[in-house]
């Protein structure tokens, strides 16, 4: 009888622990996760946190109740990990009850990433937020629910007034326009809060196009959402409670403030046992996502993957990848060695009434870094037919190699509902594949008027860019 | 000074003239049209007839003015091209003002496809309409104009009265369940027309896989279409006027029938002048769309074209290839030999409240004539999040190939703006690159809980047919 330990209790902890039960039932696999949630769809929190969903229980795709007794692993929660022994092949976690030692055959490491704060003053101050659990989750909505029941009650006396809103539950702050940032001005905006988003950098999603930056970035100001460029946050101020964000050059009162500047993988237990991190940081791993260390794997945001476009290393810490590489790492303890594929870096994401999505590699220093010769093109086309009498505007950016013709990634923007995100399913292909912009030009998309042109706006660009060859 | 002339005025012929001139401004690019429409999206005729577009003048992309004056393209429309004389390299064109006889260099035929009409009587009875053209669409227009005014002034006590609807503009009778039958049926039945489809095979949109088959047929009883299976139609009954629909086991009393039973290429004109025909009964081209007559080429509905997982001559006469392939002859006689690129044989179709595509190859008997050993499997899954407040179903169907898992060909189908359209974007470039239900389900594709569950239903379909191997 062979052992499998799984360190955590998400999405590449919770797939590989119910693969590899399913596929060798003989198996005993045992988790250990140290906090209460598990298998839970974090993505969903901003869409908790505006109201759109009643319960964090509703986030849960399957309970510790239903993994005990539905599908036999024996999951710990409530037990921190505290040290992994590769020698002895055992993990010491701690818990209220005490210490367990548990041996292992094969191990994952799937620990996940936490919030990255930055190097600013006052990050502990009451009123400052992040968005990297449930918990956090849960302590945003008790704050969206308390300032809205005393907006009820008073006309907001006490807090910063609105500046742009004629009447706001305060104004709030959010700290980074990455996708965190931006769904979170949704949720916030529509509890009817004033939102201010400070962006360090030039542009807002700097993972997207420019083009796509700059038109979300429009949509966030029609929506109410004040947008700050290069806006180097020095402070978030105030007494106890947070009361401004306070940059290089000027300070914005705000009664909250959400900090969304990206996340670090948690490596410290991994590191501690002596497996390897790779260049981006993160735990490195084969192609089956094994660790330097013999029968231990690494998946999920705590892990690297190969990138389709290099083959290099890279850090894209997304519920897809841990969800298929968990579950690759189940087949493999399992008996029967299965690759997970790499990344593509495809991201997608709503803001308001528009919808974006972005993949492969656009950014032309990072493409040259990697031997290219990047040029990039952005087209704006029809969602539907012309005549047809509803769609909207697609805008599709592609870069691509200028020597080999070679699609090296795309971005793709959107009304809601106009069809991007799903659009992007023809560029995450062309990227994995590594097909030319003619070939990509030649597909042979599904037509009808109404859902897209005859060419479709992905086709459109692949053969203005291919022009521009 | 070099001539190129084209014979035909839609997507292949002037997709091929405007590149070719665009490429080459010395070229003179003559184009005859036996009609006078040009450039138009026959695609969007069922949404003028159902009444959602106004003037058909809205479905023309460019007008002859424009294609002269902007374009500076030679273009002659009421001209019917009656010979090919290869040897002497000239076309012969009949108009109301006489014959003239066109030299040119190269050549593009772009003629076309016809109606099929079924071995049936009384299909030349008033009252029985085809749906193949500008003139047609404009009848079919007039006729539901016609019968609206009239059901508005007097409860229909002349025609057969409705079987289903409490009050209708009379019964109407479709031949044929292909994309034309369904499209038809959504826009009849828009104008409170009774709709009865006639289908001689076991199911409707037979291209598709059975399930969307299946599923589109249930919810055009769910919307009051009346759909007969298996009903070999023998008349189109009446005086003068059609009145019934009489297969070999009923009669449907009807006031109008539409008779969308497919088309065929209009290949009479290169026949005479020699060009050969391949397997499909198409004119043959090389993957230039070059006949075996040198310097003549034939693209569009009128043509055959390699099928991109077979690599043999397929018929799949639809406006992205005829586009697609006039473009590429344009840019070839131009100057710049041009590949067009084979045919997935992906369509897409809007029928009332769902949409579906499919693309490459999911019939069984064809996969095994190309030696394929096939299997397939449909999956259901959520279109968005599944704690996400909105979103409905997807259907996918995946044929693969038992030996190598190649994925051979997909079906989907979803609640009209929930996405299989769009997504069937992946399984185009699945076919085309002809890569494994594994590599597939390893796509990073894009997530995010307003547009799908974590796996896209995509990766489900190909994980789950991936499991059944």
């Amino acid at each position: 009888m062979s052992t499998f330990v799984v360190v955590g209790g998400d999405a590449a902890a919770m797939s590989a622990a119910s693969k590899a039960k399913r596929d060798d039932p003989d198996l005993d696999v045992v988790v250990f996760e140290r906090g209460e949630w598990v298998s839970y769809g974090a993505c969903g929190l901003p869409y908790y946190i505006k109201g759109e969903i009643q319960s964090l229980q509703d986030l849960v795709s399957v309970t510790p109740e239903q993994f005990r007794e539905e599908r036999d692993i024996d999951l710990h929660t409530g037990h921190n990990v505290v040290d992994i022994d590769p020698d002895e092949q055992t993990v010491t976690a701690e818990s209220d009850e005490g210490t367990v030692v548990q041996a292992y055959d094969s191990l994952l490491v799937a620990t996940g990433a936490a919030p990255v704060m930055p190097p600013i003053d006052g990050l502990d101050r009451e009123g400052v937020y992040t968005l990297g659990s449930m918990s956090d989750g849960k302590e945003l909505r008790e704050y969206v629910a308390r300032a809205r029941s005393e907006g009820d009650l008073q006309q907001s006396d006490s807090g910063p007034a609105c500046q742009f809103l004629d009447s706001c539950n305060g104004p709030v702050g959010i700290v980074g326009g990455g996708y965190i940032g931006i769904e979170m001005a949704e949720a916030l905006a529509a509890n009817d809060f004033e939102v201010h988003l400070l962006q360090r950098g030039d542009r807002i999603l700097k993972a997207f196009s420019e083009a796509t930056s700059e038109t979300v970035a429009e949509h966030l100001a029609e929506q109410d959402v004040a947008v700050y460029l290069d806006a180097e946050v020095e402070e978030l101020a105030g007494d106890d409670v947070v009361d401004a964000v306070v940059t290089d050059d000027q300070r914005v009162p705000v009664e909250m403030v959400l900090v969304g500047t990206g996340v670090r993988p948690r490596t410290e237990l991994a590191e501690g046992a002596g497996i390897e991190l790779g260049p981006t940081g993160a735990i490195a791993t084969d192609a089956y996502r094994e660790t330097n260390v013999p029968d231990v794997y690494a998946a999920g945001d705590c892990a690297e993957a190969e990138h389709v476009v290099t083959g290099e290393p890279a850090y894209v810490p997304l519920a897809l990848t841990a969800n298929r590489h968990g579950r690759a790492v189940g087949a493999t303890v399992a008996g029967t060695p299965t690759e997970g594929g790499g990344v593509a870096g495809t991201s997608a994401v709503k803001a308001f009434e528009v919808e974006a999505a972005r993949t492969g590699m656009l950014d032309h220093e990072e493409a040259r870094e990697a031997g290219f010769d990047p040029i990039t093109e952005t087209i704006e086309a029809r969602s539907r037919a012309g005549y047809y009498p509803e769609g909207g505007t697609v805008e599709v950016t592609l870069t691509a190699d200028q020597e080999s013709g070679r699609v090296l990634g795309g971005s793709l923007l959107s009304e809601y509902g106009e069809g991007a995100v799903h659009r992007s399913h023809a560029l995450v292909g062309a990227v994995t594949e590594g097909i030319t912009l003619r070939e990509l030009s030649n597909y042979d998309l599904a037509y009808a008027p109404p859902f897209n042109t005859t060419w479709d706006p992905v086709l459109t660009a692949a053969k203005v860019l291919e022009g521009k060859r």
